[in-house]
C-alpha cells in the first residue's frame, strides 16, 4: 500500500508509559527517537502533558508531563524529520501549560476524550490550535458509545479547527466490518477532515484493523514498537512498516531498536496478546479487570476469569 | 457471525506436530479431544498418515502415522460429536494404507499438495473418496504459485469428488484484500464446492484473514489452540470461538485446555509471532530460514536477519 498522505505516528512512549507510569529512561526515549527518525516515521508521541496538581510528581515519571525542555534535551543533536506529538486528556484538565508552538519542540497536540467530555476537548484543542500546534481529537472507547451521542460529538468536531479525528478502539473489540462502518460514519460527519486510527490488540486484530482503516482512506495511523501499550498493546509498528510501500520508510532501524530494547524490556514489563485481554476484548470491556487479574497468582486461570467477567455482565 | 454451514477444524496436533516431530503424549491428545468435544468443534485433525518407509519410525512420534487403532484408543470413552480428520501429503506418497471408512475412526482425509503435485493429490483423494471418507484438498503455498498454474489445478479439482478445497497461506503473506481475491478466484473455478481457509500468523493476520474468508463465504475454518503451529503458528481457535455466534460452540473448555497444557508447553516449544517469522512473512518466503535462525545464538538479531533474507532475494 502506497499513499503519499498516510502519516505514521509511533506511540511507544505514550501508550507504553501506561504500563510503567511513564518511567522510561532518557537513554531509551532517545534511542527510540533516533530509530524512528532513521526509519522515516512521521510523528513520535512523547507522552502526556498532565497537570502536576492532578497527577503528583511522586507517582509518575517524566513522560507523564512531557516538559518542553525535557523533550528538547532528548532530541538534541539527532538529525530528524520526525515531528513530536504529545497527548492531553480532556477529562483530566488543570493547569496544562503550552507555550506558543514556535517556542516549543512539540508540533502536534492530540486531545484524548470520551464523548461526554467533548466540550472540554474542544476548548483545549482551540487553545492548542490558536497557539499554532497541529491538533487532533481522539475519541476513546468508541465501541461502547451510544451512536447518537457519538454522532453529536462528531458533528460538534466538524465545526472545530481539529485537523484529524481518530477512531479509537480502546477495548480491542472491533473487527474489520466495524472499522469500515466507523470510518464511513466518521467521514460522513466530518467533511474535509482527515481520519486517524488507534487500535488495541486484544483479539490480534490491531494490525488488520489498521490495514482495513487504511483501505477506508484513513490517513493517520498509530502504531508502537513490538506493539507495546497497555494490556494487549497496540498495532505493531514493524508490521505497518512491512505493509506500507512508501520508500521514505525503512524497516531496519525499527527492528534494531526492537532487538536492543523491546525484547529485554519484555522481561520486566508485560504487554501483548494474552487470554485475559482477549476475554475483555471479545466482551467489549475496559482491560482494567484483566490487567488487575494478571497481577494475581491466578493470572493464568483463563476459564475462571472468562466466566467471572462474562457473568458479571448479567443484569436487568 | 452466525452461519450454520461454518465448520471449525482444530489442527493443534497436526500442525503443532511439525514443531516436535509429532511426539505429543497420549494424555495431551486425549485432553485436546475431550475439550474440543465439549466445545462443539466440528473436526479434530490428529496428524499425518505418513508412510513408515519414507518417514522412519525412529525419527517421529505416533501422530506422524495416525494409525487407526491408536486413534481409537485415544478417543475411547469420550462422548463427542467431533469428527476426526487426518492429513496426507500428496508429494510424499508411498504405502499409505486406508481401511474402508466404516472400519476406521477417521471421518475425513485431507490431502495436502503443491500445485505441481496436483495429479498425485487427485489420485489419493479418489482412493479416499471411494473408501467412503469425506475429502478435502489443501493447496499449500498459494502465495507463490503462478496464477495460471493455480487456476489449472483448481479446474482439475472441479471435476473431482473433493468436497472442500482449502486456500492455504503457508507463508503468512496474505492480507485481507488478497484473501478476498483468492476466495473469488477459487469459487469461480470450483463451482458447487465448499472452500476452506488455513492461515499462518507471521503478520498477526491469521485470525483477521480467517474472518475475511468467512465474510467471503468460506465455510471450513482451520484453527489451533493458542495458535500452535510451525513457526508463527496458526489462527488461534479461542479467537474463532469468540467470533462465531453459533450456540453449539463453547469457549470455556478451550480456555481450560489452554491454561492446563498450552501455556506450560510454551516453556519447551516455540511458536507464535516473532520477528524472524514476520520477516519471512512480509517477504513471502518459507519460514524454514526463520525456524533455523531461532535455533542459533543470534536468534534475536532481527535487523541482521532481515537484511540477509531480503538481500538473498536479489537476483537477475
Amino acid at each position: 500500500m502506497f499513499r503519499e498522505k498516510i502519516k505514521v505516528l509511533d506511540c511507544t512512549i505514550r501508550d507504553g508509559g501506561l504500563i510503567n507510569n511513564h518511567y522510561f529512561t532518557d537513554e531509551f526515549v532517545r534511542a527510540v527517537y533516533k530509530s524512528l527518525s532513521e526509519a522515516g516515521i512521521d510523528y513520535m508521541e512523547m507522552g502526556y502533558r498532565a497537570s502536576r496538581m492532578l497527577s503528583p510528581e511522586a507517582n509518575y515519571g517524566p513522560w507523564k508531563y512531557c516538559d518542553d525542555d525535557k523533550i528538547s534535551r532528548i532530541i538534541d543533536g539527532i538529525e530528524s524529520n520526525t515531528k513530536i506529538s504529545i497527548m492531553v486528556d480532556a477529562h483530566r484538565v488543570k493547569e496544562q501549560q503550552f507555550k506558543p508552538a514556535d517556542q516549543s519542540p512539540v508540533d502536534m497536540i492530540r486531545v484524548a476524550t470520551y464523548v461526554k467530555d467533548i466540550d472540554k476537548a474542544i476548548a483545549m484543542l482551540n487553545i492548542a490550535h490558536d497557539l499554532g500546534y497541529e491538533t487532533t481529537v481522539n475519541i476513546m472507547a468508541a465501541s461502547i458509545e451510544v451512536e447518537k451521542d457519538l454522532i453529536e460529538a462528531l458533528d460538534q468536531l466538524a465545526a472545530t479547527p481539529a485537523e484529524v479525528v481518530y477512531i479509537v478502539d480502546s477495548y480491542g473489540y472491533f473487527y474489520c466490518e466495524q472499522i469500515e462502518y466507523m470510518a464511513n460514519l466518521y467521514r460522513q460527519h466530518l467533511p474535509g477532515k482527515e481520519l486517524g486510527i488507534h487500535c488495541h490488540n486484544n483479539q490480534q486484530l490491531a494490525f488488520a484493523n489498521t490495514v482495513e482503516a487504511i483501505i477506508q482512506n484513513v490517513n493517520y495511523v498509530d502504531a508502537s514498537l513490538y506493539g507495546i501499550g497497555r494490556g494487549a498493546g497496540n498495532c505493531p509498528l514493524e508490521l505497518v512498516m512491512g505493509f506500507l510501500k512508501n520508500p521514505k520508510f525503512s524497516l531496519t532501524p525499527i527492528l534494531k531498536v526492537i532487538e536492543d530494547y523491546m525484547i529485554p524490556m519484555l522481561k520486566e514489563m508485560e504487554w501483548g496478546y494474552l487470554i485475559p485481554y482477549m476475554v475483555t476484548g471479545i466482551l467489549n470491556r475496559h482491560p482494567e479487570a484483566a490487567i488487575s487479574y494478571r497481577k494475581t497468582p491466578d493470572k493464568d486461570k483463563y476459564a475462571e476469569f472468562y466466566e467471572k467477567i462474562r457473568d458479571s455482565l448479567d443484569s436487568l
